[in-house]
């Protein structure tokens, strides 16, 4: 039997997962946790660039952590864990800003991002390749799952990785990026790509009336009842998506030749939301109910994590000359 | 009995100490011992910046371990350890960077001089406020001596601990800074300022045979035997530092009225420079020989300072919101 690829990937603890969220990502972690070795961690201390109410912050890790469990995520086949327990994470962060040059960390997108926006940026921001290079160097992974968007990510933790190599000798497995399988656009309820900052999302566990209030304000044209309609529509996306192949076949054929109104359109994808939101939301009430235990998964996974990381990082230490002695 | 006032020092290990840094602020240091509940820090994870040969940043760790041991500080007064044995150095590091801005740390000292040196400056440089304001602040001192040109370190920390208190509520007393006594300029065997950089210095462990040849290569006028002499050369703020009373009277009383060459002023300077080293080098000489117990020391200081850092650091986590459960 071939030994498993090892996998990290990092979760940032902010705000509610949405549909669009699972499609284009988590949906793919609970698959991956089948055939990797995973490490699924939420970053918290990447969080504090931009959350700094700390009531806010520890519900948001609580949370993520709840909404991971629910959609399948098992502590058994993977490691769940957070940033802020492995202090790893941070010593070598500062090892990583010594052989990296501000002009390099300047090309970043998410400070480039902030800097256009003419923000004040904060040195954690400008800083934030170099912590996601540790998360993922210090577990040794093969892949880091990304969006096609996120692989800068990835390139500077490999280009940190050689750098280091090169200096120090040969230390870190260069990982490779594993780009999300392309999905399409997820729309949201306006049309334009799913994503919090449009206020156009359907949570991942949303209540049967907020998806049904989402869906029935979806704006549409004006065909009749007996006209064709364009399937490139949001509902006709999102029934697509979340629909039973049978509730599906006559949605298309009702698109294709006409016979069935928006309204009932409308409210067939509630029933088909709804239905493909509830185990979800139904497994994360009974989750969300035994804290305590989310917290002892919590509290192992970061065991776990750290009984990787802390062999790795003493490993660096002696590398770089700062073991004198057995600690 | 008034409690005591605490003290924290940060001591790079780069180089050998010669008798200006002696008396410059290692002499300050042992004195302080006794009255300050005293921290003295050999910053290796600062050294990295400018120190990438692990066998050299070993090396220069242990000998600045012993350097401090041998001019008498005293590890059942005063805590000596090396930062890398304390992790929460660079974990609060992180959670700086993230309320401090890119702009803010474009004001650095050291950050400025290296770009004014059109260097491509690294992102250790660039950071190191922040790593000097953890490395304060976690043992909450009173006082942190510096020199006059190091007054910045102090304000940033000093700023740093007010922006955290404002966003997270009062955390951190605000360290003073302690400018060390005005000793005066000390002179370097060329007449500029002791310095490593100009290469005039006297090494504070010296042998007597690098000393002879420091001080007769040190260059004179040509006054002659009788005539009286330079009160601000040299030869004359040198023995004013080191040599015994008696001596010095003979040396003063040549310089005002003449009567003494330089060939025995020097002689002489060579002679009190002997006796005022010969202590030190004796001890440093007979603690390095026992490279056991240095290491002993050192491990045993990183404990005890870890055991004041952590409970501060775990307060930290508290404040910002990533604890969840006890670790």
């Amino acid at each position: 039997m071939a030994e498993k690829k090892t996998l990290l990937s990092g979760i940032k603890p902010t705000g509610r997962p949405h549909i669009g969220n699972y499609f284009g990502a988590m949906r793919q972690f609970v698959e991956m946790q089948e055939s990797y070795n995973s490490f699924y961690m939420i970053a918290d201390y990447h969080a504090l660039t931009s959350m700094q109410h700390p009531e806010e912050l520890r519900a948001s890790i609580l949370n993520i952590a709840i909404d991971y469990l629910a959609i399948g995520l098992d502590p058994q086949k993977c490691v769940i864990f957070k940033q802020s327990d492995v202090p790893e994470h941070t010593e070598l962060t500062w090892i990583f800003n010594c052989i990296t040059t501000v002009s390099y960390l300047m090309r970043g997108h998410a400070y480039k991002d902030a800097l256009a926006k003419n923000k004040d940026v904060d040195a954690g921001t400008f800083d934030y390749p170099m912590l996601m290079a540790t998360d993922i160097l210090l577990y040794s992974p093969d892949v880091v799952p990304v969006g096609a968007d996120q692989k800068q990510h990835v390139e500077f933790a490999r280009d940190t990785a050689e750098k280091f190599n090169r200096i120090y000798g040969n230390t870190f497995k260069l990982p490779e990026p594993l780009i999300h399988p392309d999905v399409g656009t997820i729309p949201g309820t306006d049309g334009q790509k799913m994503s919090k900052s449009y206020n156009n999302t359907i949570g991942l566990f949303a209540e049967k009336n907020e998806i049904e209030k989402a869906i029935m304000k979806i704006p549409t044209d004006s065909h009749g009842i007996d006209e064709s309609k364009d399937k490139t529509s949001v509902l006709y996306v999102l029934h697509k998506l979340v629909s039973s192949p049978a509730v599906f076949q006559k949605i298309d054929h009702a698109y294709e030749n006409g016979g069935m109104g928006y309204h009932d359109i409308k409210r067939m994808l509630v029933e088909s939301m709804e239905s493909f939101i509830m185990p979800f939301r139904e497994r994360r009430g009974s989750i969300a109910a035994d804290q305590k235990h989310v917290l002892t998964t919590l509290a192992e996974g970061g065991k776990k994590a750290r009984a990787v990381a802390a062999p790795i990082m003493q490993g660096i230490r002696e590398k770089i000359g700062v073991t004198l002695y057995p600690l």
